[in-house]
């Protein structure tokens, strides 16, 4: 579907990015909300929004798609609050990171056959509407989780991805997401913050960093209290993926120990391999 | 010291660049070698080169500054062999990752007075000659380890780092520089390789990953031969290094299993912090 209206809930970097691509793309009006009145000037004012009412359930009443792009908790409490105001026959979607736990909710709310959870693969650590950019979803993929029996509107919903924001769209359900987003995206977060700290504790106030250490440690700048959250919300299917990091770091120790060289270079042409394979040289 | 003529031993990334950027700053004479005949043809077509003659000793016998810029194992054969074949006078260096072992065996070989360590940091997980550049080394850090004894000959190499490659100097000692640099370079490579080896199993093939992933995995695709050697050379360092990350780890696995919101979020806000210190936003 290409909406008449499409309502944004929440406009930092990416409900923000949203608004402005689709504004882009020829979409007659764009009406959004943030619980921060200086983010609704600003999205207005640089005209990524058509209206910003000062209650997010006015911009329920005008959408025909509604997308939530607040953090995940706080798309949950949206969802919920805003489902009597929906225009009938609105199709709803969010741009959250773990998928299980809103479309779980969408169903129990009777949405089932209105709603898909969304996930653009795209963002910056960067935050807020000034982190919004109007080519952020272009050529991203788009993780598309239908409700039970919800194949319809994960259809038109998908198609929205592909020919406004023009995004790649993946069909998942919610609990292959989150198994597979727990070790592409969230092992990832925990490494680049873990090795922060590791770095805040070990070098001199001062040392210099080479790209090398920037490149490693550039998520961990991302937003805390929004990752705190998609952890928590997904811990059962992080936990293990932490844990299954132990054993590869004691076989390089081991190696190192033991001053193996050719176990060493096996171990590192390994990752070297799936590496260049995955991110292949220009 | 602006050296009249230059002598490069391995035309790889970082020996090819430097050849680049000295014939650049118009440094008069730039002769160097490599074990493989393709690069030293393509080092002189390409202009890197004045003459690329078919022995190291050549090389050594016609530079006043030589730099040896062959992975840390091979600058270590090098310098020994090449140590009968320099200029009466010359300046002699080299561009490993570690320290300790060249600083070490130029003392033993006579070489305390005419040899100081570098290592640049700047580089690329590109290998050879055709990842070189003429700017690799402009603005960056360049340690300068002098041999005991060794202080004019530190401050001549440095000040070829500055006036010639416009690099930063930072005069260190070598076991300083082996223990920092464990800590800001080779615990960052075997984290990047550590996660690469954990997605090379846990994804499926063709999963999609976000600049996130791509971001902290970047090292990994790095030259394993050459990483196997660093990481053994300073294994001493790396090894206490490496343990020490078991311990963060811990914590927030221990905070996801007991749900601790305000621990997880504490403890990625610490990492956030360090993050946006050491390279403040645009």
């Amino acid at each position: 579907m290409r909406p008449n209206t499409l309502g944004v809930i929440g406009l930092g970097a990416i409900g923000g990015s949203l608004a402005r691509q689709a504004k882009l793309a020829g979409v007659a009006k764009v009406v959004g909300w943030s619980p921060e009145p200086s983010e609704r000037v600003a999205a207005v004012q640089q005209g990524a929004l058509d209206d910003a009412p000062p209650k997010a359930a006015d911009v329920a009443r005008a959408a025909d798609l509604l997308i939530l792009a607040a953090p995940p908790a706080a798309n949950l409490v949206q969802l919920e609050a805003l489902a009597p105001h929906l225009r009938p026959g609105a199709l709803v979607s969010d741009v959250g990171s773990i998928k299980r736990a809103i479309v779980a909710l969408a169903e129990r709310l009777g949405l089932g056959a209105t709603f898909a959870g969304s996930h653009p693969l795209a963002g910056t650590h960067r935050r807020g509407f000034e982190a919004s950019r109007s080519d952020m979803f272009l050529g991203a993929v788009a993780y598309v989780t239908p409700c039970a029996g919800g194949e319809d509107a994960a259809r038109e919903i998908g198609h929205f991805w592909e020919t406004v924001m023009a995004a790649h769209v993946v069909t998942i359900d919610a609990a292959s997401h989150d198994a597979q987003l727990a070790a592409t995206s969230h092992v990832p977060q925990v490494v680049a913050s873990l090795l922060a700290l590791y770095l805040a504790r070990a070098t001199p106030p001062g040392a210099a960093l080479g790209p090398g250490a920037l490149d490693t440690t550039r998520l961990a700048a991302s937003d805390a209290g929004l990752w705190s959250e998609i952890l928590l919300m997904n811990r059962d299917q992080v936990l293990p993926a932490l844990r299954a990091l132990q054993e590869p770091l004691g076989a390089v120790e081991r190696a190192l120990e033991a001053g193996d060289g050719p176990a060493l270079t096996g171990w590192l042409t390994r990752a070297a391999q799936w590496r260049r394979r995955v991110e292949p040289e220009p």
